[in-house]
């Protein structure tokens, strides 16, 4: 293991995150508060703390797979521990256990919050809790990578390891050019929506917190009602980005690039809008007679409410227009089905990834077919090729995976004696990065009522899945600290 | 598609299930009801109905697996319907739905009821309740293998559609002796059962019954309080007996042949009693406390509670003596857990079965090996051997199916608009062959609050379960019946 490797990328991410909260400094400053040197302070801190690990540069500049993981993983946990001193030092949130969930959230862009009361914080803090959304969703190792100069080839395993998308890293022949290219694009489209948002009628601030939660598929609000007191506009703004940015990255490099054809022929593509259109179908349908036997809910709302719901949900953003948790227990169940789904892989959301899911039904054809015609040579294919194995063998591991945490964390959350649908949309919201969940944890609600070794494993959880799950695993294996 | 033979095998079936009911026509006699000639009409009708169907012999004897796989689907289909007839034409059961739902969950050894009464039934109703049971539990298609003049070596299609636990078929070279090992053995333990039942102090029908319910993991019951009201002898012995029935057969047969090396050998029965211990210890200390505060339990009155639900749970039986609708949400999960998990392969069993979560962990653990050294050769082994690519393959498309097909029943049966844990739990209790879930289908409760849409589903769960899902999805497959 190459211990001065770690420690010096390690060093790299905390001082940048010192830098990142200079941001929420100037906003203290703007908006003159009185805790205005918050952030510096902190900022400082972070900077103090890992300038040292950075500048004691490391002997040996390889780096194996298995230090690709362990970095990315302690870079996220760190992340998040240096990334709550500001809530807790400002006292907002007394508890550090609760400013670690806060923030892992933010970070995992998960969205999931321990408030009960976002209003009262300090426009810094909550500039800061939307900002983490935009630095976690395209990562803080591919920010690093793409702008700062660490060591060559290897970087493909730290790249690797934070963002296991299919294409990632396939987009060009250079690890720093893939990650330059994500980087403009992300920043492409975030500046093309606070545009719009501001077209609405928004202040800076509004569209640019609502913006980074969008971007990042994140799901922090700066109001209690999350995005529900909003113009129409403004949410169907809000429900085109979120869908968006819950599209493989690919797809839009093809575009610039003018490869129509290659952007078109991806198949996760087209299965994950085909999921979009169906669920807001069906959503729409079932909860048209409630909503109307309600009151004056026009068609039009019905769609606007499904149709962002939906796009919220899958994409694993977590914005809310409505109390989803009132909808009827059909609707309720296809929401709780796209959080396992998510978005699209090599986009900024969260879950099991649509391709995973398109891949697992169709090896479930090809058996059928098998055991029809025993003797049929039959391949799962992808985007016209077929997989190979290994790439299959990855895709069932991790879903088996995904199912095993899922269970460990589910019983050790039920330890608190909370109720069954609170408990399992809890560790699925937190596991896929949605947010909200159903019952307790509903979008009115939040996740204050879990003990604080429910709060850790729910941190744990969002990392886990943000990662999607394995950095964490070699994190935790003996195997990776023998010898 | 060899339809002669199709035919003909479904009439040995319909045939022998009219042979079946002569039984519970015998015990109305004995017990003079008023109807006592209701399964010989039934019994006769399903002669009637099998006998030209059977006489009619295939040309063409030769058999591949297709026809292996929907001979099965059919079989149990038409089983459930002929089956249910008794219950509809007494008016027991008046509607033609819950009767088929009653009898599917009989034959499957789920034991889910939309009874709220069982006690009013007329005694050879329940006897024929119970006996579906202990047909299931084996499997009909083996029965008629083992005993019939059925055409030579295709029967192994039949057998491993029927029993696709890993060791069935394998004990011995010929099908058909196999399946009269596999049937010794299971009449064997039921009348050791039975003598111990009878020398606890029931009479005959209540010792008869309850052992078919054991045998088969089935778990209908004769009283509404299921096995709360016997004796703690009588609870013990029905605990150790389902763990027995949970077992592979495989494990009996070594035992048999004095291959003590081969029985224990056996890695996945020493992970099923790893587990059902584990889950006894930390189920007692989670409802120690809450039992204990509300009166007299004692320590030993916790172990036994916990150690029968466990064992019934684990071995998808359904019996209950007490509750666990009321444990803390910690031991209810473990309990659901359980469910998903199920009993040993080639046990009466349902449920994924333990082998396949074994096999899923060591390839979890196998892949983070690998990442971690990616040069070094690493297999994935069940009793020392590695594991061919094949037998993985199917073990993870087999797990990935069972997702989802609970996740496309979790979705129709959520139209009912009844909360989460009901609906959540119904559906793996059916899926898994298990019986009772929680919420309003807990053992106290049942299943019919559902509408008759949602019945029909989770009736088709249970024999998607019982058989494990091929059969049924290559019956439903238009590929089947292509040219």
């Amino acid at each position: 293991m190459n211990y001065r490797m770690i420690s010096h990328v390690l060093g790299w991410v905390i001082g940048l995150e010192g830098v990142f909260m200079m941001l929420p400094f100037i906003c203290a400053l703007c908006y003159r508060e009185e805790n205005p040197f918050l952030f510096l302070f902190c900022g400082l801190l972070c900077i103090v703390v890992g300038l040292p690990l950075c500048l004691l540069k490391p002997k040996q500049k390889s780096m194996f797979a298995k230090e690709g993981f362990v970095i990315v993983a302690l870079s996220w946990i760190l992340l998040s521990i240096f990334g709550a001193l500001p809530f807790f030092i400002s006292r907002c949130i007394p508890s550090f256990v609760d400013a670690l969930f806060e923030t892992a959230s933010g970070f995992t862009t998960t969205g999931a919050s321990i408030l009960s009361d976002v209003e009262v914080l300090p426009k810094s803090l909550l500039f800061w809790r939307s900002f983490t959304h935009w630095i976690g969703g395209m990562g803080v190792i591919v920010f690093l990578v793409a702008l700062l100069p660490l060591s060559g080839g290897d970087n493909m395993h730290l790249i690797r390891a934070e963002s296991p998308g299919h294409s990632v890293g396939k987009l060009v022949p250079h690890v720093k050019s893939t990650a330059k290219i994500l980087y403009t694009i992300y920043l492409g489209l975030t500046l093309l929506q606070v545009t719009l948002m501001l077209l609405g009628g928004l202040d800076l601030f509004t569209a640019l917190t609502l913006t980074f939660g969008t971007a990042g598929t994140g799901g922090f609000s700066v109001l209690n009602s999350s995005i529900a007191t909003y113009s129409p506009y403004i949410q169907w703004v809000i429900t085109i980005f979120m869908l968006i940015f819950g599209v493989d990255f690919a797809f839009y490099y093809f575009i610039i690039q003018r490869r129509f054809k290659n952007a078109f022929h991806l198949e996760e593509v087209r299965g994950y809008l085909g999921i979009v259109v169906t669920a807001i179908l069906l959503i729409s349908l079932n909860i048209y007679p409630v909503l109307s036997a309600l009151g004056t809910t026009t068609v039009a709302d019905t769609i606007r409410y499904s149709a962002f719901q939906v796009a919220s949900i899958i994409t694993t953003t977590g914005y809310a227009t409505t109390d989803f948790n009132l909808w009827p227990q059909f609707a309720k169940m296809i929401l709780v089905i796209l959080m396992f789904m998510g978005a699209c892989a090599g986009s900024t959301g969260g879950g099991i990834k649509v391709s995973r899911v398109m891949v697992l039904i169709k090896s479930i054809v090809k058996e059928v077919k098998v055991l029809v015609h025993p003797k049929s040579m039959v391949k799962v294919k992808l985007n016209g090729r077929p997989l190979e194995h290994e790439t299959l063998r990855g895709i069932n591991v991790f879903c088996a995976s995904y199912i095993f945490i899922f269970a460990v964390i589910l019983l050790i959350v039920s330890l608190d004696n909370l109720d069954f649908t609170t408990n399992f949309t809890a560790v699925v919201a937190t596991l896929s990065n949605v947010g909200p969940g159903l019952g307790a944890v509903g979008p009115t609600g939040n996740f204050s009522c879990f003990s604080a070794l429910s709060k850790l494993m729910l941190a744990m959880a969002m990392i886990i899945g943000r990662l999607e799950i394995f950095p964490v695993l070699v994190l935790l294996s003996p195997k990776t600290w023998n010898r």
